[in-house]
């Protein structure tokens, strides 16, 4: 990625004034083509014979109870190739189910709290401004996790990878960078954390440091070269980079420039870690570096010994994932393989390694190390490093483990099928 | 881009046998979900409230006469974010009209010719070799030209950018490389050249020097992490990057290793840029360094003095773009532009400049210097490099002009309106 700091403080230097853009109602570019009745030509779809798709589970929380309605959607990473995944294909993990309707002429952001100058912005207003894309992640804090709602169907050894890992996805990401704004406001002396709120019926709320703020999050508008999809928050959310995907507040609507976290319902709730000593793990944003092997997978079945291409996915909250070792021995030995291009910085990265089945059973597994040098680590060292011992893994309660993201084994028995190998 | 090419010397030395592989009938990874009826779960859709769409134009070629209807639809550049497009989006140019509706069950590449073993291909088969994943850009020829069918409605005042640029898209290709697939068959003393065939009504044929071939051709099934669009050549293409858009010959089905080019129907009798003196530019293949901004861009309207980010995309058949420059006076003085990331070899590559209008009458223009150094020209210049006078840009017969790169002007006028000013 081509660095802009330098030109961004020139612009923030400049004397812009962004009252008087922020007042603009009439659209800068407001002459896209009206579309023709949906058909191929004018807005194109896939082959009839491609069903890939996403599959969702919908559930109730509290269990039974309360009245939010979880909506959790996986990728089919098993039918996914290269580094991107189609914007109708990125998983969806939502609280209060459906996407708010929003229509971008009247949608506004509001950026107020300890700032000099609170703004109010349109979805025109900020297209005006300088723009970044970005190739980054985003992955649900319990994707791949043992335990919680889905923990039964994630151990399953029938599990497909949609399954154990469906729940990350990767895009090209355009938009404004929050810095920028930020320092339009005028952020105050003592502010150290910012509280985002989305238009969702629950009013989706979460605590972001401010130094996180600062250094990389988007206000975005953009996925794959086009507005986001409803799902993902249309017409403007927060991405930020690396960190669990709570934390990428959608349908993005107030900012507040706080001195504190504020504890709001999915940070204090729910989304923190519970150990069996009644310990939690709280605010754990940065997501580690995680890979899995998307061919062969769960549920796929190789037809005969022979050379196949070993593929799958890695990625990491540190940043660029700097090597990807695969072991066709359980574990024993390793080799590295390919990288393929673009490699970016906490994006997914594909990798490749050329394997010949002898048709012997065998267990393949990858592991990744990110650019900070920290390895993926197996789960008896997840097991470890939390202080837990291996049945907290397998607790098929309501309690999440969130951030698990311990190697992936995948058993290859000698009529070819593949079966998860994790428990 | 990684570089692949010492892992992929070691795979072409292994004992790997092609030969069983091509052999193999059922399916790697035949594991693929059947989608539940189509809804926005299974696979997503836009919001409701966007209808950016491509614009077509059907035509008979040749002119009211022949049998080959051509089908060219343009990518609505105006509303593009980042580097890429989406699949939905991509442009499409086809002479031969609808799509084939290809089962990838069924659909096998023959390699033969000059080779030592024939091979023959299923799309399983080639999923099992080594991938590679690539962004690159797709041209037409004709893209952004003055003259032939479209001439009159790309250089009116009112044209918008996707009418005078529309026909370039850019996506992460996936899939092998065709020096893999050659090197496997065996390529014999003497050849020098091969010729691809497509599945499509017309058997479009295109002739390739071997050298390119063997240096970044991809044959292609993925785009932008899912199987081809059947408007791009589902399920197979060849990909080749930085070169005018006719050599990327969609529903792959044939590759022969040939001692010549085989001047094929679209080689021979169109694609040809004929000047008036009667001679013929033969075979100009890579595209030159062009850019143009996309926002102010042709058909919109500034909503009055004040801050803009000035941004479009710059791309060049030579390799990565440089540097592009941005002129807000008429060409007299130029101002560097940020490139945004990624900036990846034969791919769009998005700028931005701030930029405050300041409500008079300006002339704004972008030019793009690529990784060879080679600078996109104006028109003058383009006139002196053809040696053909200016009026041969207005000539609104069916003569193609192929591989435009000029520098395109908008004109700003003082009530905000963006008009075409190259001619």
């Amino acid at each position: 990625m081509a660095s802009n700091s330098s030109a961004r403080r020139r612009f923030l230097k400049s004397t812009f004034a962004i009252a008087g853009l922020a007042a603009t109602k009439q659209s800068a570019t407001g002459q896209a083509p009206r579309a023709a009745p949906k058909d191929l030509r004018t807005y194109g779809e896939r082959s009839r014979f491609e069903s890939a798709g996403r599959k969702g589970s919908l559930g109730l929380w509290p269990p039974a109870a309360g009245p939010i309605r979880d909506y959790g959607i996986r990728t089919p990473l098993q039918n996914s190739v290269g580094m991107l995944t189609p914007a109708s294909l990125h998983f969806v993990l939502s609280h209060g189910y459906d996407p708010p309707d929003i229509d971008p002429h009247e949608h506004r952001l509001l950026i107020h709290g300890m700032v000099d100058r609170p703004l109010i912005f349109t979805l025109e207003d900020l297209q005006r401004l300088p723009s970044v894309s970005r190739l980054h992640f985003l992955e649900c804090h319990g994707n791949s996790a043992t335990s919680g709602p889905t923990g039964a169907l994630r151990i399953a050894p029938t599990a497909t990878v949609q399954e154990t890992h469906g729940l990350t996805s990767c895009s090209e990401w355009s938009g404004v960078l929050l810095s920028v704004l930020l320092r339009e406001a005028g952020v105050q002396k003592g502010a150290s954390w910012l509280v985002a709120e989305g238009s969702d019926r629950i009013k989706h709320t979460k605590s972001i440091p401010l130094n996180k703020a600062m250094e990389d999050v988007l206000v975005a508008y953009g996925q794959n070269g086009e507005p986001l999809r409803p799902e993902q928050g249309y017409p403007l959310r927060l991405v930020v980079p690396g960190w669990q995907g709570i934390s990428n507040v959608k349908w993005l609507r107030r900012i507040k420039v706080v001195d504190e976290p504020y504890m709001a319902m999915m940070e204090s709730t729910r989304y923190p870690s519970v150990r069996p000593d009644g310990k939690s793990r709280w605010f754990e944003s940065e997501m580690g570096p995680k890979s899995v092997i998307t061919r062969p997978s769960g549920g796929q079945k190789l037809p005969g010994p022979g050379f196949y291409e070993i593929t799958g996915l890695a990625w990491s909250g540190g940043g660029a994932i700097r090597r990807v070792e695969v072991s066709s021995d359980g574990g024993r030995t390793w080799k590295d393989a390919r990288l393929q291009g673009p490699v970016a910085s906490k994006a997914h990265t594909r990798f490749g390694l050329d394997w010949n089945w002898d048709g012997s059973e065998v267990v393949l597994q990858s592991r990744c190390t990110d650019e900070k040098g920290v390895v993926q680590p197996t789960i008896a060292e997840v097991a470890k490093i939390w202080g837990v011992k291996m049945d907290y893994f397998q607790m098929t309660s309501t309690i999440d483990i969130g951030n698990f993201n311990a190697i992936q084994p995948w058993k290859i028995t000698r009529d070819g099928g593949v079966h998860n190998a994790l428990l």
